[in-house]
């Protein structure tokens, strides 16, 4: 990864701000002859999309995605796939206030204490209106990786409230405006949520990304392990403080025994795992397990009530955050989870096949 | 990151195996005219040393480094320097029963899988041996930084049983053989980790890593984000599971309120910030507190009690791991995360002025 | 260089077809505060533009460029920037006919035995029209490199035609529509390249591009050679078959005593260099002196008389380009050169501040 | 290309100066299970190595390869490789005068000017003794190429005295001690150099390189292309001055018809191509042709006459290298161009597999 990219074989590279006339992403590195149409990447920008609950920002973006270069009749061609996106509802006059004075929380001291100059108009840069274009690249990377690997998110917990995964029904989770497994969870989230919505206040979320379908194999030691590529491409999404993969944290309290899956025969001289503790990645390389994350995003750090700041001049202040803003920016999350997978995971695929074949 | 290298413009490449003759590093890119002698990287080697105490292997290494080229008259030459280490207890007749076995919870089965060959002596290439490199480029990337960034590490958890800060004392960390922080704690783990060890079982671990003087501005959005490149570098390292920033999976249950942290007037302009729940970063910039993050380690998969497993031809079958390992590989992982830290930022400290100067 | 991007930390991504609605680029990594705007980068695409004298392609392409992101109120803001011109003139029914023949000279069979497909229209990715988003990217390079720098390029061969170097004048280099330095030789080859534009047919050329004031100590061993980054850089120009620095090919056959070049004191410490085979490197590194490259450019293969080749299906056929086409691509290549050598020096500018400071 | 690393996917990073202990190289995601020895590796380094006519450097080292890692049973595990060759002769009285003057023609200034510090025994990292490793890096590369791809080089011209292509025999190639392709050149030469070496002068070369049997479709647009990085890899050869593809700069003086390579109908629906000016390349991906490529090396820098120079302080003075030196360096620069072709079609044999599998 090194600044705007992110990916070996499979690149990415985003650009543009939230106030900007678009934004977008150059996809290099696409196998050719793919299928590929906007209406394939609409589909997930359209589950990203803000607007669409109460509980998301009510910033109204179509996000409808145009595809410049890189697909001729309805195929990519192997060349860099530039994807457009118009930003139509900036309201910068939302943003006065910002100008001067720094967020807690946010951004803005780091990027001033950095470049000196910074495109306070809705975050500019360090917008989550970036995300965007990960869920669109994410579109391309499951025409790479085909129908086989299946890759899906979840919300498992909105600020202290966790599903019970007892409940856990993947049907469920189209079925509610939080992505949540756990119909009775969801229902308590809403009266939850509407609580922190009305109080201008705002809640964290825990996610989790599962793909089913990786071949064991993909990865490689030891600085191109999955694991860590995953950790670095989930720890890249906006408000992100923490990634753990299968057993996770908890692993740290089991013993050696309890941790370690073992193996049985299973079917065409492939081990069956009995448990997967391990999250499908052994080594930096998957083992053909289902490979399973989690991700914890921070609570939205644009919130109604005052705090306490310093301005440019260094003067102390308060600022309170207008605008419009997602109660709870882990919703949206979870598409972007799910892309960030995808994206790893199609360069993974090209990373093996061009070493092993 | 790829393969075995890391970083963009301090580049650490890796390589050797547990039993092959030595392992090594090339660190590219270091600047020139900065005092280095093999003394400067030993001190840190000696920390991660095994055979220290009852608690970590008993393989006897000393660990010796030499320098073979990069450096001249006691002074980096701005060319890639070459550090080698020998191995000179290499008991490969221990390994016999793993030539055909796929130990649970090792990388065993992956890397057959990736690659349809392995050097299964002492875990070859996967053995946690190759984090004596890490820890040598960690001391080059240590004078890289100079003194004003201090970096330390300590162990908060063992298996379940964490420290408990309101004791944190750094000066305990190296007064015993865990680096923990907590000297209560410490004695307790003694008498834990005795009943694990003498149980041929073994535990898990959290390390905790703070680097203290980073200024504010590096870091780069939005792929090369300083939380994802140090995720992704802790996530590298041999058996960890989880990486979090400040404060981390905790952030998942705060309010905005409780989160952001908020700034009044500090020295020089700069921001004094009342809480550092961003863990020193705000949109993958450092913004001059401390940076703190946290990994866990699950407990060493190689275990005295026998598992069931497959072997080379798939055939169900059960493996004992002799051997000489850690009962709790989390420990010789305090210098290794300290290490990693060190050439995050040494890369980002090159970064940060390549562009901004 | 990776596919679609070069550069390390100035770093340019472009993308687009010929015949698509658009072609762009990203430019990565560029230091915040420069002042840079539309008109600042236009100047330099109008250089390149084509339809601007009879020896240039009649394709009537405004090349507009549009700033998308990473400017703010008139300054770069150390985010991406991501320009974008808009095809304005594509008239595909002029390939039709290329659409299943493969055009000798053409990479037309290459990335079909590549890919699998092509967007053939207009040679599609293959075309010169990528190198547009180059001259847009030197021209953020030039804003970066600042005014200290002189970059600047001359036709000095078409077809077998030199110029005569003791006439060598650059002023004379943009009052005739060659690039020209030598204004006798100018008008010989309005004369010659009438004769072959009218006979369908087409020439080569030789560019040469001088940059000034880069100071000694650019540039790094062993691969990222300052010299070796100039090659691949004027190479990955389309049609460029040669590139040489310094005295070039002729050093072969110079003595030693010749080919090195003394030195003597000069200003500020810095040597006096009695002569400019090295072409301002040394050893990958800049010595102060002026950076001297030539490349050469083969005669655009798109010619009016029948050629023969081979159809999709291997079949003997023979094909005979009309479109609108350069009867001497080199002309333009001009502006590409100097482009490109800036891109070049922009990185090895930062890629120097960052490990030497 | 980065520093000290060269390739993407094939990857080889180079460490170690002239009168070190050792050099080396890394070359990591070599493909798994690949027979290699070390006297796979030493029969190239064996054409390379010094002191084996009087034509070149009498320094005696035996350039004898180990394999420290990578390697298993006799066969790559797709794990780094290490190759160290140790320094055997180094004499550095040779170089006292050296330690404050600067060569000219050599990187002596050029080195001090980026780092204010040099290892000036025998060039340091800037000796030519760095090919050693490209040489053994060469080695693996053939061996990922596998026996259906030949690459093969030949010395066409020394000083001003070029081959007779028409008496060109690949079997006089090794039969001389210049690899020289024209029998009766070779004897001319002889007569040549002698005088050039008694005069304790120098005189530079021209080396082709001519790789058979690389399939169509390898190389990438636009910035990857096969032809781009094979030109800054041969130019980050020391003393290289110009690279040349196919009938490069002699393209120049061609015309549209007899440049362009007519194509009728080959074997298995391939093309046949009645000429080859594009060198095998065409839009940056391989044609099926051979690839041929030639480079420009200058006269040794180092010469028994006094030349006139600076010292480290900024004064006048001249220095006359006496040291054991090739008189004419083109000529080991054979198999190091060879070494290049192979190392460079090996990544792209990779990078190739890997989009279009």
């Amino acid at each position: 990864m090194s600044h705007n990219t992110f990916g070996h074989l499979f690149r990415v590279t985003t650009w543009g701000e939230s106030h900007g006339p678009a934004i977008g992403c150059v996809v290099d590195g696409c196998p050719p002859r793919l299928a590929l149409s906007e209406a394939d990447i609409q589909v997930w920008l359209d589950k990203r999309r803000p607007g669409q609950s109460r509980f998301t920002t009510q910033r109204q973006e179509p996000d409808q995605v145009k595809i410049l270069s890189g697909v001729f009749e309805g195929r990519t061609t192997g060349t860099p796939i530039q994807l457009l996106i118009e930003n139509v509802d900036q309201r910068s006059k939302d943003y006065g206030d910002i100008k001067d004075k720094f967020r807690p929380g946010h951004a803005d001291y780091a990027y001033m204490a950095k470049y000196g100059i910074r495109d306070y108009r809705g975050g500019g840069r360090s917008s989550a209106r970036e995300t965007a274009c990960r869920v669109a690249a994410g579109a391309v990377a499951r025409a790479v990786l085909g129908p086989g690997i299946r890759i899906r998110g979840a919300l498992v917990q909105i600020g202290p409230h966790a599903v019970d995964r007892a409940r856990w029904d993947w049907t469920a989770v189209d079925a509610n405006p939080f992505f949540c497994p756990d119909p009775v969870k969801a229902a308590e989230w809403e009266t939850y949520l509407d609580g922190v919505r009305k109080a201008g206040s705002s809640a964290g979320a825990v996610i989790e990304v599962v793909a089913e379908g990786v071949p064991a194999g993909w990865g490689a030691p030891v600085y191109g392990k999955l694991d860590a590529d995953l950790a670095g491409a989930m720890m890249s999404i906006n408000a992100v403080k923490g990634v753990e993969i299968g057993a996770g944290f908890a692993a740290a309290s089991l013993s050696g025994e309890q941790n370690a899956d073992e193996m049985e025969p299973g079917n065409e001289g492939r081990p069956r795992f009995r448990a997967n503790n391990a999250g499908g990645v052994l080594g930096g390389i998957s083992t053909g397990q289902d490979i399973v994350l989690r991700f914890a995003v921070k609570p939205t750090s644009s919130i109604l009530s005052p705090r306490d700041t310093i301005d440019r001049d260094g003067h102390a202040t308060s600022i309170l955050t207008k605008g419009r803003h997602d109660p709870c920016v882990g919703i949206r999350a979870v598409p972007v989870g799910e892309a960030m997978m995808a994206c790893v995971l199609a360069d993974h695929l090209m990373r093996h096949r061009a070493q092993v074949g």
